[in-house]
């Protein structure tokens, strides 16, 4: 077993059947939200990342199979209360949970997936544990509420930028993987290579994630130029910011500042960010953060899931959807 | 020390310095949002009990101010969204955090308070903690649930509303006593009493509540009748419609059932059950679930604290703001 890819087909029965059976005790109310949002075709890319550190760290059994599970509740509630907010009325092609059930009933089973996912962590009696999965929970808000406060500002540095992928996407990525070590009980050295692995792998994972948003198939469910219109200031548009002369880049600022972004706007920008092979450079430096996610998990010892956790690396890489 | 109003205010002070200490690593961003609905008035219930059933069984020291204020940041928590779902314009006569901050802004500070509580309650390396926490998320949110999805429906039975004020109120104030019971080490009687108790002063707390809704000053800073307004059909409701004849009682279910109550039907609904002194039998009927929260806790040793928790529920009957 090397690859990732079918470590996650392989994997993805067992993850399913842990959801569903920590969803059944779910109020019967919130249960359809929740299957909505947990059916709606996600990669299970973060429990996938518990289980592979727990393989790599000698831990094969089924135990770790809730606290996979619980990472995916945790991102099942931000995704609710995510779209909430950024008004999305699709996700991964299908209608979104407030389009279907209503604000006030997706709040609500966001909150209710998000306790969840703290009941099935405390289970495990390792505080270390609970702990982690908290302040993920609030890395994750933090780095929503960075991104709403740079909406439309196209003078956010590469720095900003950062910070806000860090902490909406990699935090909780970085969380599942070291909650996986700690699971298996891995010495400080080890569990601070995980959290290193998957803070790089999170950081890449959301700037190819960028990337795809001005060149992806409609494969994602999501239109081209998303991002554009949601005036979100993303790497690709970054790098195309600074390839622009000063009068044109004024330009640009008042459109975004003042929200004035026409439909012929966007569609000139992803075109022009595909032309000057913007997208590949995003991906370039993505693959800076790839490497460091590799080394960071050098010194573990050699097995299956090492090799994986290595493959996710080239997954993220390749990912086109 | 008795008196559980004088308890209140003194412990006040403590408990804002405790709550400024947590929230002091908030993100700046989230802090005014946090601050604004911490320092809207409030009084301190949860974080109070907390500590009182902490001193009762012997814990007298300040290591639980952290704990208590664990619960203040749940309940805020809850706060923030639920005035988002029930659109409130105000909360104890000021503006609600969405007016002020946006709704994106306060489901993401209502998240990062919900993380902040877990991790707080997480430092105290004790998993029984941490999952009774995690349940009262939980069935907070399953009371909301319920009661929205019961929302102007007069033909609610009385266990309907019970299991709505059970989960929306009742639940995280047992979870107040209950963890302050286990912070101090409580056998499982002393325990399953705390809980007893708090489930049952929880329930008297909504009912008076309630009827304060068709009675209130306008100290509470919240317009009569506002429960009418949203199609709640709460304890005094339930009871006026038991007065009334078939062909009234119809009138009025299809007027909740097509949100068709006029301000002339709010006024007269409001005047009426006041007149009929369904205010006063809404409190009896709170009374005795007072009398079964001080029968709960019987067998505890005397203390001051227990005088405090009796006077609490003498607190609530009298209550009026």
């Amino acid at each position: 077993m090397c690859d990732f890819t079918n470590y996650l087909l392989q994997k993805q029965p067992l993850i399913a059947r842990g959801l569903s059976i920590e969803t059944s005790g779910l109020p019967e109310s919130i249960r359809p939200v929740a299957r909505h949002v947990l059916e709606s075709g996600g990669k299970r890319l973060r429990p996938a990342l518990v289980m592979l550190f727990a393989e790599a760290l000698g831990c094969v059994g089924p135990e770790v199979v809730p606290l996979a599970c619980a990472l995916e509740l945790l991102h099942s509630a931000t995704l609710l209360h995510d779209d909430i907010m950024d008004h999305a009325g699709l996700r991964r092609g299908r209608p979104t949970a407030h389009r279907i059930f209503g604000v006030t009933g997706t709040v609500l089973a966001g909150d209710a997936l998000l306790a969840l996912a703290n009941m099935v962590v405390a289970r495990y009696a390792d505080v270390r544990l609970s702990q982690c999965l908290a302040e993920a929970t609030m890395r994750t808000a933090y780095g929503q509420m960075l991104e709403i406060e740079n909406t439309g500002n196209t003078e956010q540095s590469f720095e900003e930028y950062l910070a806000i992928i860090e902490g909406k996407t990699a935090w909780m990525i970085r969380a599942s993987c070291l909650m996986g070590a700690m699971f298996a009980g891995a010495a400080d050295t080890q569990a601070a290579a995980a959290a290193e692995y998957g803070a790089a792998l999170g950081v890449a994972f959301q700037m190819v994630d960028d990337a795809l948003d001005f060149s992806a198939s409609k494969d994602t469910g999501k239109p081209v130029g998303g991002d554009l219109r949601e005036y979100k200031c993303t790497l690709p548009l970054f790098l195309y910011l600074q390839t622009i002369g000063e009068p044109e880049r004024l330009k640009l600022r008042d459109k975004f500042k003042n929200r004035k972004l026409t439909e012929e706007d966007i569609a000139f920008l992803t075109t022009r960010i595909c032309e000057l092979g913007i997208d590949a450079q995003v991906r370039n430096i993505a693959v800076t953060y790839l490497d460091k996610a590799l080394q960071s998990i050098e010194a573990y010892p050699q097995s299956a899931a090492k090799n994986a956790l290595c493959d996710a690396a080239h997954f993220i890489r390749r990912r086109n959807m």
